[in-house]
This record gives C-alpha cells, structure tokens and sequence, in this order.
C-alpha cells in the first residue's frame, strides 16, 4: 500500500483525496497497489472539508511521517513551499507538486536534489491536460523547434468574450471576477505572469534551458481594445494571450504577449476557460494538446497521475526531461531586444494633414516595413492608425514607438500587439 | 550503449534510424546513455536505403543477437509478426512496434508475455501524437468516459476536401490515391478497418476491454455523397470517420462509423489529413489530442520515444495499462443492436402523393421519432428526404430502414449516419 501525505488542503488537495477515493477501484487496479491518503497538513482544523483523513497545522507531521511515501505539496507560494519539498526529498520521500511559482525559480535545484528520487509536477502545467507527459516523453525524439500555448485560462475566457461578444476589456473582467475565473487582483493572470511561470517549466524540458520570470519578455492583455479585435477580424487573426518558445540556431526566445495568430491554426480555434499547447518537432510536425487549465478535479487529475506513476515505477524519467546536458550545444536565451516578429500597432493620431506621412518616414527611418494599414476615427478630432508591419526587430519596434509617442499629434503611447 | 535492431527498413524503419542518428545529441542527453541501430531486416538486400546499418533478410540475425536491447518491429501483418515478437520477448529483449493489426488480435496475450519486459506501441495509434502515453499514464486517475477520435487521416482528407470543395466521393477518392494518402486498394482505410484497430488498442487501456475487430461494429464512409454533406452543413454538423468508444454503466459501446458531429466541438474542426483523439474522463473532462497520424518521420518519432523510455527506465508501466484487472467491475462489450444514437437518414422515393405519410408511419411504428425532416428534389421524378432522428436504438432503426427499403417507391437502401 502506498500513503500519500497533503499538504495543502484546499481546493485541489480536497480533490486529490476524494478522486484517491472515488476512483480507488480502477486506480489500484492500474497501479498495482492501493493508495490511500494518510494525511493532510491545513492552515486552519476548523473548516469543514468532508475529508475523513488525520488533519494536522505542523508540516512535520507528515515530512517526519516514516509511513508516507508521498508527499503531496498544494501550499503555493515560493520560499516556504521550497523549504518544505527539500525536506521530504531529504527525507526520502517523493514529491508532487502543481505549484508552478515554486518551479519557475527553483526546478533547476529541485531536479538536483531529486536525482533518485521521484518528483512530479504535471498539476503545475495547465491542469488536466498531460502536456509535461507529452513534452518529456512522448516528443523526447525531437528538437523542439516552438512551443506555442493558451496557458491561461482567465485571459482566453476574457479574449474570447471580447472577440464574440464585443465587450469591452473592463466589463468582461468584472464578469469574470464575478464567475471566479479571475482574482480580486488580477494582475497574475492579466499580467501574463501565470503563463510565464508555465512557460519556463516547459522551456527547460523541451530545451534544457534555465532562465527566471524576470529574465523574459512578459506582457499581458490589458491593453487589448475593441478597436484591435476588430482589426484582428477583418484580417483574419484571433487575439490570445499566448506563452512562446522558439528556437532560433543556438538561441531560445521565451515570451508571453498579446498575441495576432491566424483564425485557421488549431490553436486560434481554443475558446473560452479551455487551455492548449501547440508543439512543433523537427521530426513529428506539430502536436496540440487541449483541455481545461485549472479547476480543483482537472488539477488532481494530473497529480493523482503523477502519483500513480510513481506508485507503478517509482523514478522513471528525468525530472526535467534531460538526463544530462547536451554536449557541446549549450541553448541560450535570446536577448528581448533580438526577437523578431511582425507586428500590428495602434496609433492614435489627432486628425490632421501631414500626420500619415510623417508617421510613416519614422517607420521608413526606423527600417520598418509596413504590411497592411487602416485608418479609423476614434473620439472627436481623432484618428486610429491601424498598422501591421512585416517581419522586424524588437528593438527597432521600441525605437520607432518612442519616436511616434514623443510627437505631439499623438495622443496616447502607441499600443502594439505582436503576430504569431 | 542500448542496441537496437529494426525488423522492417521500409519508410518508418529507414525513419527511425536517421531520428536516431539526426538527434543523436537531444536523445543520448534525454536517455542519458547512447542508443544505435545495430542492425535491420528486409526482405530485399538490393534495394538502396541510405543506412549504415548492417542489413539482412533473416530475422533470427537480430532475435538471436545478444547484443540486441531493443526488437523494433516494423515488418507489419499478424501471425509472422506475432511469431516474431514472441520470440523476441523470450529472448529476453524489448520490444517496439507500430503495427496495429498485431495488436487488434493479439494484444492480450502480448501482455501476458511482457509481464516483466518492456512493450510499447505508440506508434501503433494515431502516428506521432502520443494518445498511448496521455491515455495510459497522463489520465490515469480517470474512469474514461468516452474516446472519440479521427483516426484515419485517408478518411479525414476525403471528407474535408467533399465538405470544403464539394468534390464527389470517386473524384477524392482518386485524388487521394494520387497523393500517395490512399492505397490502389482503399478498402483498408475507407471501410474503417484501420481506425478499428486503433480504437481497439485505446479501448483496451481505458477500460480494460478485449475484443477483436470482427466483434464491433465497423462502417466507412463510401456512402456519403453531396446531398449529406449539404445537410451536414446546412444543419450545423461536420462529417468525420470517428472511433469511438463510450461506458454505459458496465458495458462498453465500441463503434467506427462515418459521423454527424457538431461544427462546435473541437474535433470537428480537425481538418485535412490530421488525426485527433478527444477523450472525457470522469474527472478531468475532455481533453484532445491533436498531430500527424501518419508519415515516416511522424509516425518513427513516436517509436523513438518509446526506446528512449525503454533506455531510461526499462518497463515502467503494465503494457495496457492495468495492473490487475478492476475487482468485481469488468466491463463487457455492447452488443451492437443495444447501442443508442441520433440518426441521420437519406431516403430516395418516387416523386408521389402519399409518401411522406406512409414513410413517417414506418417511423412511428418503429419508436423512432424525428428531429428535422428536408425534402429535396433528386433526379428526375424523385426526391431526397434528408431526415434526422432523436435518441434511437440501433436494432429499431435498422429493423425500420429494411421496411423502408421494401417500399415499392423508395428507389435505393436508405443512406443511414449515425450523429454523434
């Protein structure tokens, strides 16, 4: 019989004891073995959680705990979550985590430290979907050449209410609030912070790759009007907020924006709450993977996999896909200001002659090659400049939108969505 | 070193040693050790494959080898391929394989044999999306409620392009055939025995269910001509070849038929000669997995990452799945005139007064009551009656569509599509 201990009894953890239970007929017939949660670790004993397991404040109680053979990490947070998974691998015991902010700073040192020991973390990587599975083992025969998801969840239920429904960023935010899709402050997920985190722990399974949330291009969707959903239709594009990781030779671009992606991609096609990753290998072709983000049973879903697995084989693969570096051919991150893209603008202008010329010497100036443009009126004695370039360098795009900012017939810094 | 042999150097062979080559560098640092190709056999030594690979046409050279880690089974048919690899497991020595049919008759008693020794398949399902891998270890704390996939890429194009282009049936056909995606005998792919085998190998590691391919139901899509698909589109549905396989308390329904499936669902939007698996678990809900089902490269990349599984950790996981079969639960097969279904239906008649009341009283007396009912005129002195059905039972409507073949004005068999 194997024991799992819980630390973190929330939502998730709730779920990961009660899908243990539901489901114990065909679980223990997969695995081999019964599995049962011995305990859990809470912060407060006095809320009911219709949970018939040994509930403990001291994460001692299950770390120090001889008979757990797994422990279970649904704390969240950084430090203290750190502090407490480096006990039970200390300890011996295997770890599961879905604590994706814990992975975006630590998971180099964590694999380090798990060298015999098992430590999964599917949960942390857009939930129910099995997209760490996929990029670790099955793919494992492929230089990944891009990784392109919808890793949030609150941004394309946002984006997609938008783009069908045509309100405004403002109102569909506090709907979602109110459905609690969203935060109370929003910024983690609006931010693209969130997606960042998920992006990393893929990142370095596909590429080897080390790098921090403050290291990468992280931008969210705040700035996303009606005007550029608009824009986005008549083109043909969707508007995502999409995580990104493209190799370039020996270089690997990590970014997190607003996205334009054409509407005939798999990927354009995920509306709603849902999540999905889109893989290209050098031999395999594009893969996607869909299915919901979040959510307290699609969550344990993945980290009672990972339980299973470790219950079946106890460490099979590499926590981080690699077994040992890549000789010789070390990937490095590509600098913000190096990425090249195409991009789309919106310039707002006050509506007067001369105004499209001189704009368009500042891109001519700034090696920018314009692709499509439209001009709209906005508010009184105003226009939009609506402009997609063709393919251009990040830092020429920062130089030329300062330059349009500082003229004085522009009346607001210009906003500028990246396309895919 | 792990040293593998390929019995088969046709395209996906030849494939698989190149990856192995190609990505040397990724692969050997994922597995953490070296993995070459040893040696392969063919049937014709004379014909140039580009390898440096020691070849012969005697598969004892590689069974026999104790060298030998890995048998990659690529030879295709069933009985010699089953000789084969029985012998390879009681030499001792892993096994590969993307060969479907094998496994749709013999998969049961290949785990029997490969209790202690690694068999894989991934590539046997779907080509290089890695469906195994997701279905037996990423969902596995789910009862699966249902898998519904396009797993026929043959049939996936012949209908996207009739639905996109309104090209005929005969006409794709051969254009199909032309492409290299259609055999001169297309039987195989169009009648819907190749997604049956891939739908018994999935049913297997959802639900722990044996069954061959004569004890299903198994249809293709030779009957689907323009006037479907005008109904289709008019009434909001794609047409897909689906497998599917679906729990209904403690029987599994399994089924591979031509389909009405909603425009919504994600798997309808599957176009072109891409396959995608959508599967619902008790807990996770649905998630989908979508990629190339077929090709050398695609199809090599998911038995690839099968010997790098096998390098790393040796077997890992129970081959299909289970352990142990569920105590006291199995589930047995439907029988197929139990199953339940929308249906849609095309009836030719004679242009005549009095037809419509005699056909609607056939319906009635057969317990099937209509959805939407389209008349539309066919060729000269008849009609179309393009007509969808509520929940139905499949022996009532079979039993009613043998009525209403022997109406003196209905002038063919009617047309029968079940709606998914």
């Amino acid at each position: 019989m194997v024991k799992v201990g819980i630390i973190g009894v929330g939502t998730v953890g709730t779920s990961v004891a009660q899908i243990l239970k539901d489901n114990a007929d065909v679980i223990s017939a997969r695995a081999g073995t019964e599995i049962v949660v011995k305990s859990g670790v809470v912060k407060n004993l006095s809320k009911e959680r219709g949970l018939d397991i040994a509930l403990s404040t001291n994460v001692d109680d299950i770390l120090d705990d001889p008979e757990i053979d797994i422990v279970v990490e649904l704390m969240g947070g950084v430090e203290e979550a750190f502090e407490v998974v480096k006990k039970a691998l200390k300890n011996g015991k295997a770890v599961v985590t879905a604590n994706k902010a814990l992975l975006a700073y630590h998971r180099y040192e964590l694999a380090e430290l798990a060298q015999d020991i098992a430590f999964e973390y599917e949960a942390s990587v857009a939930g129910g979907i099995p997209i760490i599975n996929a990029l670790r083992d099955g793919l494992s025969a492929n230089h990944i050449e891009s990784i392109v998801g919808i890793m949030n969840g609150t941004c394309n239920y946002m984006m997609t209410k938008m783009t069908n429904e045509g309100v405004s960023y403002d109102a569909i935010l506090k709907e979602a609030q109110e459905l609690g899709y969203a935060e109370a402050d929003p910024s983690f997920d609006v931010g693209g912070f969130d997606a960042a985190h998920k992006l990393l722990i893929l990142a370095s399974i596909a590429y080897g790759i080390d790098a921090k949330p403050e290291d990468i291009l992280i931008e969210g969707i705040e700035n996303v009007t009606k005007d550029d959903i608009a824009f986005a239709k008549e083109f043909g594009y969707a508007i995502k907020l999409l995580g990104i990781a493209k190799k370039d030779a020996n270089e690997v671009e990590l970014r997190v924006h607003a996205s334009l992606i054409s509407q005939k991609e798999m990927i354009a096609k995920i509306d709603g709450v849902m999540n999905g990753i889109s893989v290209v290998g050098d031999k395999v072709g594009e893969t996607l993977y869909y299915g919901p983000g979040a959510g307290g049973d699609a969550t344990a879903s993945a980290v009672v996999a990972n339980i299973i697995d470790i219950a079946r084989s106890g460490k099979s693969t590499p926590m981080l896909g690699f077994d040992r570096p890549m000789e010789g051919k070390k990937l490095t991150l590509k600098a913000v200001e190096n990425i090249t893209s195409k991009y789309y603008l919106r310039i707002n202008v006050s509506d007067r002659a001369g105004v499209l010329a001189k704009i368009t010497k500042i891109f001519e100036d700034n090696n920018i090659s314009v692709e499509t443009m439209l001009q709209r009126p906005a508010l009184t004695g105003s226009a939009n400049l609506l402009i997609s370039t063709h393919i251009a360098v990040e830092k020429d795009i920062q130089n030329m939108i300062k330059e349009i900012e500082a003229l004085e017939f522009v009346n607001f810094k210009p906003v500028m969505i990246r396309i895919v």
